[in-house]
């Protein structure tokens, strides 16, 4: 109806041309929130179904985080928002990592898990959460998730960036071609450990 | 250990003087992230256990949203985050509103919602949406959640901000003292209309 | 001079090399503010003519707002501010809107008009402001504006964002193809009235 | 009536008790978008009446800004926004001067104004503007406004800041107590001229 | 001289008034950027003179990180920078860390530094540099310096806000009292590395 | 390993496919600190060799500044952060100049610098660095770097922006085609010293 803001200034008869405009409605169509961009959004850059179904956790980890982040919900892009789905089979964990760009608020959804951050002063912040609790990590913090008590765990994180991005330590440590000496020196950890995990992660070098 | 980041060439025995240090642990303790604040935080500022429970919908709008924004979850301050449960019990709604201060996104946790938003263009956006399902509310645009279905509905919803806001368009109009007369004019609702719903919403004049 | 900044080492002999270089100016030259653009801006990025007439209030409003927006103003990309022309006739008013990207301030140039705003808790602040009277809207806030007194009011309202959004509560209600009993759901009007307020405003279903 | 966004669950019984909860009121209540302060803000924080009488231009600039910003109206605070009143008599000017904190909008009210900037690369961007003309000038860029015309000037600035600051380059140079040397070294002014100015606008050493 | 901005119309004769304000400049003077603070800043707020000598690297990293962030520094409050100077002597380390609240630049002033991050899909960035060079570390990405060469190396470290914080992943594991089987849990190391590492960092449990 | 984050769920042999993903590697990876971009970012986007070398002093201000700028440093967009090098020769200076997008810390590596910046209040803040020694300049605000001592002066400057700009006052008065009569009207000065200048920095008119 009112394809550019105020336009309502525009014609002596505004509601006859405002009809006849919806039935067009002709590109470029403003961002919903006021932003222009290149196409018209549709209910499919808003709307994503994928957070219903559980990740596969037969994996290492024995988790999986199903995102909904920018590239799977397009309409998040500008908003500063992003939603992932957590599962965490009996035994998994989400190893220490960091989200560089984003804070993330954690709501437990059903199981028990043990989750906490390590501090800028490095002190520990961990608890055992039950359904319906929430934990807070600050931006760019090292922190975690194992699982605990006797149910798979299913929880959903909320993060301040359309796109947070992830860095899991061990993977950065044990799963690209940073040579093992290099590691060792960085991390104070001694040959055999790192040379064992390089093979559990595929790490080479 | 280090309560001041980087402290660690302040003294050639780092490591007795860092456990003596860990035992003191002196105020102002800075931020996790690593800002300064008042107080030294602690576990009850990062972890909130309110989501949990079911809000009572047992008002007019059959519905309950129950916050974890900053007053509840201090640790969210400065943090670009927070989160809140959704109830809505069968035939209620969460009516027309704003968060003037945040995008949202939503996951349906259990049951089913009709949500949807409209944009800066007056174009409408909306979905029935099942559990898993989600949904973004770009900031500063009105938009509903309608149960829909035979079970209650459960939802989260994430805010990109540690206190969001929020405005119902009803209460805005109906539940405070803005005259009647002024009602109608910014509304274009006749006068019965006005009356009628001041009374429900508790407004006067 | 310095097409690119800090430049003015690459030369021994910079002043010769520095005229010919400002007759001859090559793309891409960057943005004013130091900030790379793809084209070089001209004037006519940075002035516009379009607030000194008075826009046609011959409308349902009796009203018009005439924007200088990123739109109309493309040197106000990027920098946070935008501005626009506001003429309401007598007996006219701009209903109940949001803008969902910017805070805003109006001036009052000439008339008088009854502006306010409901807060998040629903309180209302208004007063009649007359001429030189300036009043803010915090971002993301319901707010109206009204001719109050014998003279046709003109004003100028500034916006915290090149292109702050307009969201009119009467159009997003009643003027697209949100059906009529989930208008009635969201906003506890009655049937009547949703009918006859879809007819004004041209909307369906 | 919602003091506390979000707390309709709170009672079993919403409207009864919202009405008390109108009447009482209890601090602290949050800011209106949503923020939470110290205080309870009122009417005279959203609004100010200083731009409707003309500033006092009997000065050596022939002009005088009135300013509209947080200290004058503390609605400002945390928007984004502000706005001033620009008086220049006859043969008046507002020096070459820079906001730190702000970009600037300009609309002429009355009168003629040759308003410019000058960009990162040293070009000049200027015109000669006239009533509902508008001018941009980017963040941090020096700029200057100059009466023509046979009418004294009034015009409209608005700031992407609640407080833009002002820096003149004239008193920057001649108002302090920077030593005439050091003034020299920087502007490559000759002593004679500095002096002057000095003795001008005030400055010593 | 002119302590509010744009008082130059207060007065008709502005400048004898404006010369006895030099002389006596009451309080609250603003921040020099144009933003009020409590107390009249001072030369001591803006000049560091900390950095100009090497840091203690008699420590377990052989290294010293000297940092001139807001505490340091208290004029850097709000301005979004900060700097930190770096001394590595031969054999020291900078352990894998991560800054979460900024990106940093890093110049090498004398020496040789094996610097790199890793990315979020687990790439490998690193690279020996040498006096001169420049890397840049995204924020939140972990990242380390690595003495190289036959000098002791000294850099300088700038970072985008003003107190940029530091979470070294050794100390994060190894230096608090988070248990061990939840360090091995979250990081997949070994007990006894584990054991051996609480050991030289400190850790408890 | 992980070129979409969390894609650790997407496969029931995770740790096989993450070897072959390693070895192909297919665009479009995501930037190093998860943001999305073009094309893959590389070595040469987060390293620089251009600071170590002196930039050329044999200009009219016996100084020259070697940016690190997003320009030459590609890696640097989106981070907020930047840097460059500062030679001043004997006798040199940087004259009066703001950076409209950026605070700055200066370091100084050798000899001695009178530096200083002037407040929003026309207040000035100076003083004679040293090796070592460390200065503010807020953003936006007009300040100076001038040689002294008996050695060539070289510093290392950073920039909260990846692409600060530049504004020297001289040659935005004196080096561009602002007519004669317009520079004086802004600046105070005189004719004679208006042309004079005008002849020594290129301007015309």
């Amino acid at each position: 109806m009112l394809p550019i803001p105020f336009s309502f200034s525009s014609s002596p008869h505004p509601l006859p041309l405002l009809r006849r405009r919806l039935l067009r409605r002709r590109s470029p169509l403003p961002h919903p929130a006021g932003f222009s961009q290149e196409k018209s959004p549709s209910h499919l850059d808003f709307v994503f179904s994928g957070l219903g179904v559980a990740g596969n956790t037969n994996n290492i980890f024995k988790a999986a985080v199903t995102p909904a982040f920018s590239p799977q919900l397009p309409g998040l892009n500008g908003l500063g928002i992003s939603a992932a789905r957590l599962d965490i089979a009996i035994g998994g964990v989400v190893p220490l990592h960091v989200h560089p760009a984003a804070s993330e608020v954690l709501v437990v959804i059903q199981g028990s898990i043990v989750a906490g951050f390590i501090s800028s002063s490095n002190s520990v912040y961990y608890k055992t959460l039950h359904k319906g609790d929430t934990i807070v990590f600050p931006q760019g913090l090292l922190h975690f998730q194992v699982q605990s008590g006797v149910l798979p765990a299913v929880a959903f994180g909320s993060f301040s960036s359309p796109n947070p991005g992830l860095q899991i330590v061990s993977l950065a440590l044990f799963a690209n071609s940073l040579p093992s000496p290099l590691v060792e020196k960085v991390s104070f950890l001694d040959d055999a450990e790192v040379k064992k995990l390089k093979k559990v992660f595929g790490g080479t070098n």
